[in-house]
């Protein structure tokens, strides 16, 4: 089914047109340069993203294009500069991102994602080199060492992929609000890839966590898998107005449309809902706003440091994804599936055992 | 024309239905208590709030419905508690709220307005003892010594009036987001009696201050008389696109609708929209809040300590709202010009010499 020339050094399973359908695909990665890692990959999980950018649902989408940013894999070689921090057989990672311009204020902070002259995304991007990036659905992937994590010690290497972006995602934005202030209360909106990170990490910030969730099949993992002290009804107009004023933090992964006025209500004051997900619209009267004091603040993925952070916050306090290991071959399906909603709660792709130059 | 029975000490102007339409209105103020301070009251500032009350916009309005909250005075009488604060003859002033617990979270960190049982308007409100409050379109008020603030010796009392509403709305804002880092950029949103305060705060705290407006009859004063650094109308598409991601800061003062996903692609990484005035809908596309991590903060006045601390700040920066004084009877007209933004850029009646109870 693939085909694979001589010229071409990895395989990958790429979309060839918005229909998103996903097949064989062979490439070439560049030569591994003075500061970057080359790493075979063994996992990569399945994010919302590559829904939106094999459809090309952005309109920005160049094919083919091979997807994925959740990327874990084994060092299997480094250049001469990179030698200090990472070895032939280390466990690492790549998330959304692998270059930046690394001279800006935002990249000096260690805001890459905010890079002035813009961060490159992981896959469909055009790196430096003025060649189309291509993702972790594929054997393997060079990048330049800055965008390269260290998995903890230990830490299972498929429960690690999500981490790359879907924890991330959620990570951050708790960080720069202050949400690890034990015995403060957090709502987290949406139950899925983020959504479930989310309750994690606030239990293990020994926040109050109340899950609002759409689906009342939900209720039994959030409370007894996930760990969430609550679990509401987002349609339940009355349990809702009893939490009036009760929430330090909200944090919504929905991205489907959620009424903002009565979440905002629900912000004590000076409270801060974190904005994660996409909904098509955000809407809300200013008064749900400015009576209170309240933020609504946008985040996508994090910053290197904070990610490397990140994962050793999960290692430390034994915090894993709940996870469905898929082989490549069952991508197309499992895309379905996260589109209708069908998963607890990421897929992970194990390319390790599943796609090979050989196979 | 207006009726003084003698159980009647003080004489207002009032609203008596939804015309909005003001008039002499003879009415009682408590005696004054332990706590309490009275005031002569020689000028009250017009705010875009009373036209809302006396219109009963919100649909909350009891009347006879005395309106005003930028009230400024003379001290007439103190309470036994009072002494060490406030005597007769002392220049004070009274916002927007004249009560509140004084026992909750928010009353001990001086966030009164945030008040948890809710903090007591200065009219149309319900006073601790169940009467109806009364604002400064009158003769006198009788307040709670913490919702009274001194006025800078030497400072202008008549100037003094805005600063009680208009002023600390926005100064609360331009404190809560870190805008005294002088060479950075504000953007303000709106040039009436809110946002000529803004730009003029903003040069005090040594801030690169752009003006946009719809009008371009106000950039002359925009740039000469209030000293801002630019001015831009915001309609003209291609002035605001070359100004994308140059702002740390904006503030809408506007309370017409504004274009929020175009203003947020002016903010910088992390860059703040602070919320002040009340259009009818805030709306925009997620994106424009997630990538950036920018935020949308809401602010309504402000609380005692941060009020006193504005007033000094005023008097030390020599920074004067610009006024337009009008008799007490010229107050109906003056209301249908702020409804057709016929000011600049605050009306302030002259209570003192236009209101006697005697004439």
């Amino acid at each position: 089914m693939a085909s694979s020339p001589s010229t071409h050094n990895c395989l990958g399973w790429a979309a060839r047109d918005p229909s998103g359908v996903l097949s064989p695909y062979n490439f070439s990665r560049r030569v591994v340069g003075s500061d970057d890692v080359s790493l075979d990959i063994a996992y990569c999980g399945i994010c919302y993203a590559d829904v939106i950018w094999t459809r090309n649902e952005g309109g920005t989408s160049k094919y083919p294009l091979v997807p994925g940013h959740e990327i874990v894999g084994i060092v299997k070689e480094v250049g001469s500069n990179v030698i200090q921090r990472f070895k032939v057989g280390d466990p690492v990672g790549v998330g959304a991102y692998v270059n930046s311009c690394r001279e800006c204020k935002n990249c000096n902070e260690y805001l890459e994602i905010e890079c002035s002259k813009g961060a490159v995304p992981t896959f469909d991007g055009i790196d430096a080199d003025g060649i189309l990036t291509k993702g972790g659905y594929s054997t393997y992937i060079v990048v330049h060492q800055r965008y390269c994590y260290k998995i903890p010690e230990n830490y299972p290497l498929a429960s690690a992929a999500p981490l790359l972006c879907a924890g991330i995602t959620v990570y951050t934005p708790m960080m720069r609000h202050n949400m690890n202030q034990p015995g403060k209360s957090l709502g987290v909106i949406g139950l899925g890839g983020l959504g479930h990170l989310a309750v994690k990490f606030g239990k293990a910030l020994g926040l109050k966590v109340t899950v609002f969730s759409t689906s009342i099949s939900k209720k039994e993992e959030a409370l007894n898998l996930l760990g969430a002290d609550n679990f509401v009804i987002s349609s339940d107009q009355q349990q809702m107005m009893a939490l009036s004023k009760s929430f330090d933090f909200l944090i919504n992964t929905a991205s489907g449309d959620i009424p903002f006025d009565l979440y905002l209500s629900l912000l004590k004051t000076a409270g801060v809902l974190a904005l994660v997900g996409f909904p098509k619209q955000v809407k809300f009267s200013p008064g749900s706003l400015s009576f209170g004091m309240k933020s609504i603040a946008g985040s996508i993925t994090g910053g290197t440091q904070l990610t490397q952070e990140m994962l050793e916050f999960c290692a430390s306090h034994k915090i894993y994804p709940e996870i469905e290991i898929v082989p490549i071959q069952y991508v197309n399906e499992a895309l379905e599936r996260l589109i209708n909603k069908d998963i607890k709660y990421r897929f992970v792709i194990d390319i390790g055992s599943s796609l090979k130059t050989d196979g």
